[in-house]
């Protein structure tokens, strides 16, 4: 899978809420760090973050191209949650892949002046 | 300066080829990758790279909103460079700064996927 697919993924498994689809595209050992500054998660934290994720009534969009480099895909999106308080977030998420073409650290850059 | 404003003064810095604004949006001991996995630059040889980027027939142009944490600011945008080989780059930028607001780090995340 080209590391645009992979994000291409991500974004689809995200809006069809599909837990096991998003985890899948990582490694075992990777790290999450969403929203960069607050830690990085790793392995069952990983997994809860993306079970509350899955959860939620929420949806994602692409916002550009994908720019891609040898070990790195990053990519601007939206995160629109829907529900009793509604959000939209505009993130830029930076992917790192090991050779296996999984994702070994995800981290999400987005902050107070991106909410809305 | 917030981190928003150092990318519009760099964006607009850019255009208008003007070296020193560069430079001085940047701390004296920054480092430069452009593009990533192309190995950091220091010192005289991020000089070097924008006087040289300064000396060409270059625009660029924010393509979205400026990601921001407490140390970065992400932010998509595209080069365009004329002359008798014109090129359109679609490039992530991640700024990290210093305490005194200074760039430290840059890192340009591009590639050939990102090139037409």
């Amino acid at each position: 899978m080209t590391y645009q697919a992979a994000v291409e993924a991500y974004i689809r498994a995200i809006n069809e809420r599909d837990l096991e689809a998003i985890m899948a595209l990582y490694a075992e050992d990777a790290t999450v760090e969403d929203p960069v500054g607050s830690g990085a998660m790793q392995g069952q934290a990983v997994r809860d973050f993306y079970a509350k994720t899955a959860a939620m009534d929420i949806s994602a969009e692409l916002l550009g191209s994908v720019r891609v480099t040898e070990e790195y895909a990053l990519f601007p999106f939206r995160v629109s949650i829907r529900g009793e308080a509604p959000m939209n977030i505009e993130v830029i998420d930076s992917f790192r892949f090991n050779a296996e073409g999984k994702i070994v650290e995800m981290r999400a850059f987005w902050g107070p002046t991106n909410v809305s």
